[in-house]
């Protein structure tokens, strides 16, 4: 009996495998010869442009999304309410030097206030800090001056998410650090280890307990002359922020959704994130995420799939400063008893595919690299124990969802992240398509044969 | 005895292993750091820019690589002359449509000559031929007439180098071709899938049998509107080019060696190619290629590395119409019975490695396989069977040298091959620098291990 099975299995078996290459070369096919992803990028960067939460943008954006995806060809598109911070940078952010020891001098820094951060202004005395054990050490120095924090990428990282991890703390609690001995200011070096000067903004947090000071990123250009000056003289630096944080603001998640003919009530999400921050046009961070999402819809429906599971296709809001899209949408998931089985966020820029990282049981990943030679021929074949997305988290949290992310090469992205300069023409079509192609693969296989 | 020799071996290659990796590491650092081949690449390009052969530029860039490999820590280098073809564009390329139909009206066309092609003129009416099928089902229709190849980019290859295999012979052959039916000019669509106007220039060669017809290369978008207009109405395009011929000129091929300790007659090639098209700044192609090359140089010498073999860096002249550098490096080592055991070429651009390609046998590659791990944690890891490259090829046909090309993610290289696009800007500095991290990995492999 054992026998006969075995010789039945066999050629399913190989059956199933051919089938799969063959539906997965017109995926790519499909895709590559016809994809929509670069065009509605055009649309939503260059007609829509940069959409922080709670702007007139973001809504306009995620109308543009439900058109989108209904074109795409979406069962039903559910506008799903949530409220999110509403920061607004106001006009006019500086920083410049105004004095080199005893010397009047102006030399204009490029600035760029952080997210979330309050306006104020400050006319005072540089302290360069290189790193928080420095801050530590040179605390009783710091009182009634600007805080330099010169902390740079670790450029020998060979994956430069890892250096943005190891310095993203700088931003995120640098300025209550500084102002928690007698700070005035608080500047960053930007979190890039790019070429240019151009200043990356992101997220903040105050500690309530400390005066909540002014904080400026710096371009790294900027960094480095500012450094030079201040290590060598007394140098004052004039700044200005003009933020604000108003009352929350109504946004919406966009769900695109395939209704599932086996397993209706098992979810598959593929999503990115449709807010950005509020310079350039925000086109690898995330919309990218967003229309590589709809073009997995796309292809799907064009090619006549009818998915096994309820597949949904996601434009979360408010990632970047707020995480309320997330997290709506995995609490109302729990309420309505779905199961969500896996979710996938491209969340890392629209360049060239090289893998996915997951969030899963040691059996799982195991299972998913038996499909490394389906993805292989289109880029993504590292497969490995990772992060999935922040705005899937919150599923993975409160459901238990095996989570992944897309990992493109992420050598240029921190080029572009959270920079006027992150625009459409930073992204290349292919590379955008490609990251798509491979989305669309995996989410093909999981409905497919589950996790 | 056996099983004391297997007691023995497996410290000693553990340790090998170790050491390996740590020394790897070291090589990436020291590169992602400090790494020179960014700056030497501005240098190329923005003040000595492209450099064709026969050209002044192609001679002060010849002469800079002499002085940058001295400076890199070569123990000798070695200028060695080649002749090389000259030929020069001349001023004023242009094409336009001039009459629609019964109308004229003007439509300039963003057009340049193809490389080794004769200046010429024509005004004549525009055949717009999708293949060469359909030139032969078609010649009695092309007397006369200027002969358009709207042969396009595949999209639907992964991988951008096949499609332009696929579409090259266009550029290569078609102008005889058309010539041989009575065509009067030869336009071709640009061999690229970019989303940009830029015509692609490049090498053509002319059948003797037919007459030397001019030929040019159109913007995609250009291409497009061409076919579109010509597919239904008929169309009159005018147009000149001014290529010449003129006698060979002498250049060098730039050789940096350092001596091997073990094995001096044992030699292992790293190279790019110097020239370039004589548009844009031959950044990607193949600037970058010739600063990784030094790199390579530089940092093996910086970390105080004693080859066992003789490593020789070779930036490589004219590779782009016609291979004499090649061609000569090859001759002459045979004439000196020099043993060439590898040859390793960087000519397809400065972009995120991927992998390498080989051409060795079996037995070879399953060696080289065995390296993967050490290369993986770099991007390079592909490692498969393939070509070299075009100035390591006569390495292989007069001496059996075993040949490897270093493969970078492709998809935007035939974004700027060889256009005016192709400059400085294009290039990443990461990028650049962890392709050398991964060919001076793969250098000092076979320098330890042999092949």
């Amino acid at each position: 009996m054992k026998k006969i099975l075995f010789l039945i299995f066999i050629p399913l078996f190989s059956t199933a495998q051919t089938n799969d290459a063959a539906f997965i070369k017109k995926i790519s096919d499909e895709i590559l010869v016809n994809g929509k992803a670069y065009d509605w990028l055009y649309h939503l960067t260059k007609k829509i442009g940069h959409r922080l939460s709670g702007s007139t943008a973001y809504n306009q954006a995620s109308a543009w999304g439900e058109k989108t995806m209904k074109e795409a060809g979406a069962d039903k598109v559910i506008m799903q309410e949530c409220k999110v911070p509403h920061w607004n940078r106001g006009n006019g952010d500086f920083a410049k030097v105004v004095q080199v020891n005893s010397k009047k001098e102006v030399i204009e820094l490029n600035a760029l206030a952080l997210g979330n951060s309050n306006g104020g202004s400050a006319n005072a005395e540089v302290i360069v800090i290189q790193n928080f054990e420095e801050l530590e050490k040179r605390k009783d120095e710091v009182k009634g001056k600007i805080v330099f924090y010169n902390y740079g990428f670790n450029q020998s990282f060979v994956e430069t998410f890892k250096a943005y991890g190891d310095a993203g703390k700088y931003r995120q609690m640098g300025a209550s650090r500084a102002a928690k001995y007698g700070a005035v200011a608080c500047l960053i070096r930007s979190l890039s280890g790019s070429t240019d000067n151009f200043p990356h903004t992101g997220a903040m947090r105050y500690n309530d307990s400390f005066p909540k000071i002014p904080a400026l990123a710096l371009g790294l250009k900027d960094a480095d002359r500012l450094n030079e000056l201040a290590s060598k003289n007394k140098i004052i630096v004039d700044l200005e922020t003009h933020g604000k944080m108003f009352e929350d603001a109504i946004a919406h998640n966009v769900i695109g959704e395939l209704k599932g003919s086996e397993f209706p009530n098992e979810y598959i999400t593929v999503g990115g994130h449709l807010d950005s921050w509020d310079v350039g046009e925000g086109a690898h961070d995330d919309g990218a995420g967003c229309v590589q999402t709809m073009e997995v819809l796309r292809v799907l429906k064009t090619l006549n799939y009818t998915p096994k599971r309820t597949l949904r296709f996601v434009l979360f809001a408010n990632e970047e400063n707020g995480l309320r899209g997330g997290n709506v949408y995995a609490t109302k998931a729990l309420e309505n008893n779905e199961q969500h089985i896996f979710a996938l966020e491209s969340d890392a820029g629209g360049f060239t595919p090289r893998g996915f990282t997951f969030k899963a049981s040691e059996a799982q990943l195991q299972k998913i690299q038996t499909w490394k030679h389906l993805l292989a021929p289109y880029g993504a074949d590292k497969l490995e124990m990772g992060g999935g997305g922040a705005d899937i988290g919150p599923l993975n949290e409160k459901l238990k969802t095996v989570l992944a992310g897309f990992r493109p090469d992420g050598q240029r992205y921190f080029d572009f992240h959270h920079t006027a300069n992150d625009v459409f023409e930073s992204v290349n079509r292919r590379e955008l398509l490609l990251g798509a192609v491979n989305m669309a693969i995996l989410i093909y296989l999981v409905d497919q044969f589950g996790l």
